[in-house]
Parts: C-alpha cells; sequence; structure tokens
C-alpha cells in the first residue's frame, strides 16, 4: 500500500508532499514519486507513527463514568470492586474491544495493559488489530493468578501483534515472595514487569512503616528494578528514588489526569527525566480519567509539569511527544516510528481543522492544541480506521451497552 | 426550525426522544411530537445549551504555536509584543473569524474577549454568527484606547448579537484614575468591566508594595468590585480577598490551563465557590492554551481542585458544567439554556462515540470523557454549524493561514 503525499514531521519541522511503502507489515520507503497497485490519497494530512498508551486498564471502560468524584476507598469498595467481582470473559471483551475503539480514533497503536482475564483481551485485541503489551495482573488475595502467569506468556510468546508480560499489582497487594517470583518470571521469559508503584502517599508512608524503606527501594533491595521493569505512577518520590529510577533506567507510566482526578498528587517528571529514567504517558483505566487519549495526556503532563516546576520552560512540546512516542518504543522494545525498516504502525491526521492553523509549529499543535482529526489508523500494515470509519463500530458500541446493563442487574 | 428526537439532559438524567421548537431566535417550546414545517433530525444525539468561554483574546488564534515553552516575560518581550505591535485590522478579522470557527466545533455559543480593534472583532464575530461579550482594552501606555471606549460603547449597545463592555487589562497597567474612569464608563452604560486579577504571584507582590493592599482589596476600596466587574484568573488570593469576591458577588474567570502552562498557578476555585463568586471557565488566548476548548477546561479544572484541595470529591462533574453553563449566563446577564423561552443558542452532540459509552453518566462523560462529537451549533436561532460543517471554513483556516505569513513578513 502506498500512502500519497502525506506531510511528516522531521526535525521539528513539516515536510510536505511525501509518500510512504508499506509491504507487509513494514514501512518500506519513505520518498517521493513512489508508485504501487494500492493507493491511499493523503493530501493535506500529517503522517505520525502511532501513538502509545503505556499504561492502562482497557476494560474498564465498561465502567466508564459509572463512579466518580469520590474518595479512593469508598470508590473502590462500593462502586469499582463490587462491580469488578461479577465480571465475566464476554464483559472483558465487550469493554476492551470498546476501548480499542477509542485508541484508534487517538491515533493510539499499541497499549500496555494490566488487569484480569488476560487471554480474553488478548484475542479482543487481535480481533481489533490493536498492537499490545498485556499483563497477567498477579496479587496475593488471588493466589491462583501468580499461576495462571507462566502459561499466558507461553501461549502469547510468538503472536506478532500480542506481547505478554507479568503484572505484580502492587507493592501493597503482593508479598516479597510474590513480588520475587513474578520478577524471577518476567526474567526467564524475558518479558516486562509492570507495576504500580509510588501512586499515593499512603501507600510510601506504609512501606516506610512496614519495611523501613521506600516502595522504589523496597524494589530495588530485591533486584526488581530495570530496564524491563514498567512503573505506573511513580508520584511520590524521595531524591533518592529518583536517583534509583533514573540509573535502573526504569520505564516510568506516567498517567497526570488520573493522579489529579484521583488527588494522587504530581509525578516529578522532568526529574526523572534528568536522572535517565524513561518516561512514557498512560491514561490509566477509563474509571479513574475517564478516556483513553494520550493527546490528552501529553498536553496535561506539559502544562502540569511548567507549574509544578515554576518553569514554564519545563516539558516542552518535543518532549512531551517523544514520551507518547520514542521513550515508549524503547520501554517496550517495538522497532516503531516513520521511518524505513519500522513497523507500519501508523497515522493520518486531518489538518483541515482551526485548532492546526496557522501551521506555525506543528508539534506544538499536536501536544497543545489538539482536539480532533484523526482519521486513519493503521496497524502492523492493517487500516484498522480510514477516513473517520471504523467498520464494525456501531455493533461494538451497543455491544459494550448491553454487557454494562447486563453487569449491573447481576 | 424543529429539532426532532433529541436526548436532554434533566436534572442530571438523560431524557430520550424530545422536540425543541425554535422560533426567531427563542426555544419556543420542549416536548414529544412537536410540529414544524423545517425539521432536523436528532435522534442519537445530545442537545445542550451553548457552552461560554469566558475569557479569551480571539484574535490571538492567529499567533497560536508561534512561541511555547518560553519564560513569561521573554515570550512577551521578544515574541508576543513585536507582533501584537504590527498587527492590522484585517489581521484581527482573520484571527477572530479562525476562533470562531474553533467556538463553533467546541460547542460554544458565546465568548467574552479583551483585545484591540474591537470593532473589527465586534464585526467579524457578528459575520459568524457567534455572540459575544466585547470589552474595549484600556491601558495607560496607550492612553488614546480609554478614549475609544464610550463611542464604542454607544455603537454597539443594542445589537443582538454583541454585548460591549469596558477591559481595563490590569492594576499594574492602569493607573488608579484609569481604573477609576473605567469603571465609571462601566457603570454610566450598565456594561460589565472585565479586568484580569492576581494572576501571578509577582502582581500582588507588586500591588503590596505600591500600594500595601492585595489586587482584590485595592480594587475595593476603589469601588471596583461587584456582580458587574468580571474577573480573570484570581489565581493569588488571600482568604480575604476570597471573603470579599464572594460578598461583591463577582463574576471570577477561571482559566486552569493556561495558569498552568504560564506557571502562574492554581486558582482556589472550591473555596471560591463557597464564598459566593460566581466562578465561570475561559480558555485564555490561543497563545497561551493553545485551543479554545471549553469540553478541555471543564475537566482540567475538575480534575485540577480534586489535586489541590487533595479530596477526589471537590469540584464534582455538575459544579465544572454548571460553570461553563448557567454561572457564565449569569454573568453575562444572557436568557440561555435548554428551556422554553430562552434564547435558541444550542448545541447538538452525535452520542456516536465511544467516549459516550456504556451511557452511565452523560454529565460525567460531558466532563472526563468528551473528545469530539459536536456536530451542530446554533446561535440565535441560527444554525451555523450542521452535520459537522461550517460553510466557508476552508477559505476562513486559508485567510488566516495568508494572515500569518503576512504578519512575520512585515
Amino acid at each position: 500500500m502506498l500512502i500519497k503525499g502525506a506531510s511528516l514531521l522531521q526535525n521539528g519541522s513539516l515536510l510536505k508532499d511525501q509518500d510512504i511503502l508499506i509491504e507487509d507489515n513494514r514501512i518500506s520507503k519513505i520518498g517521493q514519486n513512489l508508485r504501487d497497485e494500492e493507493v491511499m490519497d493523503a493530501h493535506g494530512k500529517l503522517a505520525i507513527p502511532g501513538l502509545v498508551n503505556g499504561h492502562t486498564h482497557l476494560a474498564m471502560t465498561l465502567l466508564r463514568g459509572y463512579a466518580d468524584d469520590m474518595e479512593l476507598m469508598s470508590w473502590l469498595k462500593q462502586k469499582i470492586w463490587p462491580l469488578e467481582s461479577l465480571l465475566k470473559p464476554q464483559d472483558i471483551r465487550c469493554g476492551v474491544k470498546l476501548g480499542c475503539l477509542e485508541l484508534i480514533r487517538f491515533g493510539v497503536t499499541c497499549y500496555n495493559d494490566m488487569y484480569y482475564f488476560m487471554d480474553d483481551t488478548a484475542r479482543a485485541t487481535r480481533e481489533m488489530g490493536l498492537r499490545a503489551v498485556l499483563s497477567g495482573v498477579v496479587f496475593d488475595m488471588r493466589p491462583e493468578l501468580l499461576k495462571e502467569v507462566e502459561p499466558f506468556l507461553q501461549r502469547w510468546k510468538d503472536d506478532p501483534l500480542i506481547r505478554p508480560a507479568v503484572g505484580p499489582h502492587a507493592i501493597y497487594t503482593c508479598s516479597e515472595e510474590t513480588l520475587l517470583q513474578a520478577g524471577d518470571l518476567a526474567r526467564r521469559h524475558e518479558v516486562m514487569m509492570h507495576i504500580h508503584l509510588s501512586e499515593t502517599r499512603q501507600e510510601v508512608e506504609d512501606c516506610m512503616m512496614t519495611n523501613g524503606s521506600t516502595p522504589v527501594e523496597y524494589l530495588e533491595s530485591m533486584g526488581l528494578l530495570g530496564p524491563g521493569t514498567g512503573a505506573a505512577h511513580c508520584v511520590w518520590l524521595s531524591p533518592r528514588d529518583i536517583r534509583i529510577l533514573g540509573e535502573r533506567k526504569v520505564n516510568v507510566f506516567h498517567n497526570p489526569v488520573s493522579n489529579l482526578k484521583l488527588a494522587s498528587g504530581v509525578a516529578p517528571v522532568v526529574r526523572l527525566l534528568e536522572a535517565g529514567a524513561n518516561v512514557c504517558l498512560g491514561t490509566d483505566g477509563a474509571s479513574s480519567n475517564n478516556n483513553l487519549s494520550i493527546f490528552e495526556e501529553m498536553k496535561v503532563a506539559a502544562v502540569l509539569q511548567k507549574n509544578y516546576t515554576g518553569q514554564p520552560t519545563a516539558l516542552p512540546a518535543p518532549q512531551a511527544w517523544q514520551m507518547a512516542t520514542e521513550n515508549a518504543y524503547r520501554a517496550f522494545g517495538l522497532n516503531m516510528g516513520l521511518r524505513e525498516g519500522a513497523l507500519a504502525d501508523l497515522v493520518l491526521i486531518d489538518l483541515h481543522r482551526p485548532w492546526f492553523k496557522p501551521e506555525t509549529n506543528m508539534i506544538s499543535h499536536l501536544v497543545y492544541s489538539m482536539a480532533g482529526g484523526v482519521d486513519t489508523t493503521i496497524v502492523n500494515g492493517r487500516v484498522l480506521m480510514r477516513d473517520g470509519i471504523i467498520p464494525g463500530e456501531e455493533k461494538i458500541m451497543l455491544g459494550a451497552e448491553e454487557c454494562f446493563r447486563d453487569l449491573i442487574s447481576r
């Protein structure tokens, strides 16, 4: 397939009238006057590489708007956990598909998830055509979960779209032994270990009381931090924690909107980046955000760091953009990007929208002005949305609605 | 015109299959099985009253993305002021029209502006069909501006869409005499006095040094605070300031995104509301935001207050919604709202988008999940956008692009 006449970003400036040749699941050539039998016209459109949603719980789209504006513990105990205990595999598939629709519409071609029923999540994602890193969640309250991880890793290790991972939920839900076993599994299978880390002040205080160390120091003492670790949130960090996360090249999944909505705080992103941590962006689940837009996350991350550091120069647009693209590709070892040889995960944005005018600075517009215009989404060489149309979307939305009605009536 | 089969929000719950009859510029009837010759089908769409952008500088859309991620003073001195000094009336008209396109696409039917060349702004706005409150800006560096205000007020006082106002820029750009004269003009003509107030820490510190009082106390001592005052920003406030703004029923225009991007701080919105101030939402100009979406502002305002107060229950979705609608209608004395007898300023949103599913709680979805779907915008009974199409949009975007190219080449 040949994408004809697109605009591209090259070193921050706009390059017009470029052709992109896709062969099989790769970008094979970028240039001018290319030829192919199947042509997609992209004049007036901007081609960007696929964005990555670095931390979410996709099936929770099914609970979107079900409980907002509540205290964390009453939210969990009264609303989320009771419903979650009723979830069946079919609900997960409905929620995942609904979430995939959203990701496709937001130009996200790969997401990193942690939830229950990961085989169902994987199957639904594959059906929708997205790329995903899926962590089978592990915590002590349900010891069977740990046993399910290894077969899950085995089943999906060779899939072209799905990359399995291990997801010990957090230090306060997993014992030291569970954490070590999860780390061992991740190491042996060479997959990511994905964990919630230092999300709330309470978590850090409790860990100090119990272990005499911060959650970061605690994981470090077990040898569980490294470039294969993905740590979501990382809001409450000591200077030493920041140094450790940097030195170990940990992948930090920053979720600014969720952190604000749950009143968890503001993560020290600028200092994490300076220390050498690989900071990426995530939305968290649709119960605490409530959408899956990485564009929104880029903007909020950037403006929030400016205010948090008191420096309007902090986290400039190109850095926010990098967090949603290159940093995430590195975290997951994905050969993505808009260049020859990379996986054909790309997105066309229709520039005929007032928020993209005048064309002063496209990276600034993508980070600070974007309010829609994603028009085409391609994953692994397959067109998932074209001209804003996703085949079968209506049926998936109806299915999710029915699933939710059924769930709350159980 | 009859809008047929729309969904509506009534006391927070979704009412389906409602007809809305518009006669001339009013909503004359809402109910079922209404009849009219001209029918607009709205099945599967949600009708909401028009949103209000309570503080912006619309023509600055022309400078969108031109300068970001800079220190406030170097931003102003090196980038914004030099370009602004070159602005001609034709640029203003280009920028305003571009801004109106965006407002129409974001479901905003009325905006409150403060800038130069307000006659041009008014004419361009009227041409685009939007409603606006326009403050002729006043500051001491250009004494002729004050003289231009009264004729401006006279010229526009009877316009059906434009409401003129007086805009003393700020306490640090206007002398006491200028402020008093502006206040007198506003009182005599019964129009709003619109001012930037306590936006930065510096402004408050300087005022304490010069006047021995806070900016709020300073205006209060001159008798300039009341329900006819519109104060933008109000970030740095003492407990006494908050009490004064509440007692005087001042309209506070909160601009959370701009305040974050410029590292100005977080306004104490919850306490302002508790004190009785009428808090509304604004985007500020496109140089410090960089779009004009009040949906984005609702979400950021709500999640930011949760984190700022440490309470996930703070500023719940219905309150954020109220700030963008009813509070703003009250501020500007507009008979707006989705009810019989109100001005026909309304918006249809296509609910066939994944972020509106499942239909658990539509107010939550509008505030926290919204990422596009505004389909039809009607102002004063006139359809400005239908099915996502604004006639003449392409030409306006091209004109803005040309204007900007011309401006930077001067």
